[in-house]
């Protein structure tokens, strides 16, 4: 079952990168024509009320949303924040092999940054405990912090740059003496300083298309996750124009998870999706 | 069974904040002369034999350790990602009923940062789901992604400005067009934009004495939680030299926690909760 207006996409143009979660990424892209990473964000209190009365209601609504949507996903996206409020690690474990038994490439978005010796721990939970194929990290704390999870050379490694809240601005635009903003500054560091294990990507809010044609200015063909269309008004077409160029993973959660909480919600769901790839893929040339 | 040498501390002149951690925090520091917090960073590798063998070994250990500390620490600071590598968050939400059970302060070090609807997840975890008094948050993504933990207005929030490793200076020196640089920038926001519910803190490396006397000018009396002295080599006399003049909650993990790796761990790891907190009482006037 597929797929987008092939005829102006450039998935064949897929480079292959020898870093096992984008070659795993670029392969699903391009053979089921499509950039779209679907998050899952459970929030209980948006659930129908038959998946909310159940045993298992997070594992129960992501399995039923991976099920509606594993032809139009290059990927999905747990976002750790809703696990943790829930005391949820089990559903989000059950989660994540449920992902990794169909073989479709996983990111962890936990945002983590801290030091050396504890950011070590944070790899081992990304990657060892629950077997992520990739997480997003914070890069505050500068290399040492990063390095733990920069050495797992497989795994791709999503650096915060410029996220896509209004004020991410209050820090990542700050202006530094020769003229570069912060997340400018970030996007070099990661390209020139950060990336010797070809495993760095960055996280680019699809909110600030301007912002976003920068990065790929600085990156090369670095790949972005895009999180911000959908429920938070990124603008797919603007945003795709500005990022193409390199590796995209253009992610959408709360829009897709929560189209209906009606009966029909996997059904919803998955026509939300399948309109999101298809516009994605209209812009994607 | 007390104390640190009362004649040459200002304890006394602890000024009462009207936040409820924060209070809880100064009037501990006070009764009991320590600024001294223990970082609980569980790491069963290096736990006893039995304590390894124990059917709740983090829990164990943790237990072991604030029985034997509880008069010598203002507070304790439970590292999230051990407790997230070891798939141990019962043993973690068991730790800090402990804690509270005592009536002591506790300050979760999570280091979250995220877009605001997450955030509020974030938030809940903290102060709903572990029922911490504090917690550690990255300013990286602006005021929006740290508003729900300052909607919090009883906790304390610590925000990252300074950390102890020696990379944070690859972001956190970078110099801004008016010369400032981005910790000092942090400061200052923390100090005038984001500090409405009088609960923001700051944490400062103990590693950079000159840094934090300069974040000690930029916020006045703001509470400062200083990690790394102990095992990560920062001075206790430069840093709190350069740290007076408001709160001060001084931080110790691994040099206290495996003082010893035989059965007399317990008792090792009180002797040197003992001579930090009176190394730092030395110098603290």
């Amino acid at each position: 079952m597929c797929c987008g207006p092939s005829e102006v996409s450039h998935f064949k143009e897929i480079i292959i990168s020898n870093n096992q979660f984008f070659d795993a990424i670029t392969t699903r892209q391009s053979e089921l024509e499509t950039l779209l990473c679907v998050g899952l964000d459970p929030d209980p209190a948006r659930f129908p009320p038959a998946v909310r009365k159940d045993k298992e209601p997070i594992f129960t609504f992501n399995k039923a949303m991976i099920d509606a949507t594993s032809d139009l996903a290059c990927c999905y996206k747990p976002q750790f924040a809703f696990y943790a409020a829930n005391a949820a690690e089990q559903e989000l474990e059950k989660t994540i092999a449920y992902v990794r038994d169909l073989g479709i490439p996983l990111i962890l978005d936990a945002k983590r940054g801290d030091v050396g010796s504890t950011a070590e721990n944070y790899a081992t939970e990304a990657f060892e405990r629950y077997g992520a194929d990739a997480v997003t990290i914070n890069p505050y704390m500068g290399l040492d912090a990063m390095q733990p999870f920069l050495a797992y050379a497989e795994k791709g490694i999503f650096v915060l740059c410029r996220t896509s809240n209004p004020g991410g601005a209050d820090i990542q635009n700050l202006v530094m003496e020769d003229g570069e903003q912060l997340y400018e500054r970030v996007a070099g560091l990661a390209t020139q300083n950060w990336n010797s294990n070809n495993n760095v990507a960055l996280v680019v809010g699809a909110t600030q298309p301007g912002e976003l044609a920068r990065v790929r200015e600085i990156t090369g063909d670095m790949t972005f996750l895009l999180p911000g269309i959908g429920a938070q008004g990124g603008d797919i077409e603007a945003s795709i124009k500005a990022g193409q160029g390199g590796g995209l993973i253009v992610s959408s959660s709360r829009a897709i998870l929560y189209a209906s909480s009606g009966e029909d919600f996997a059904e919803a769901a998955r026509q939300v999706a399948q309109s999101t790839r298809d516009a994605i893929n209209q812009h994607y040339k």
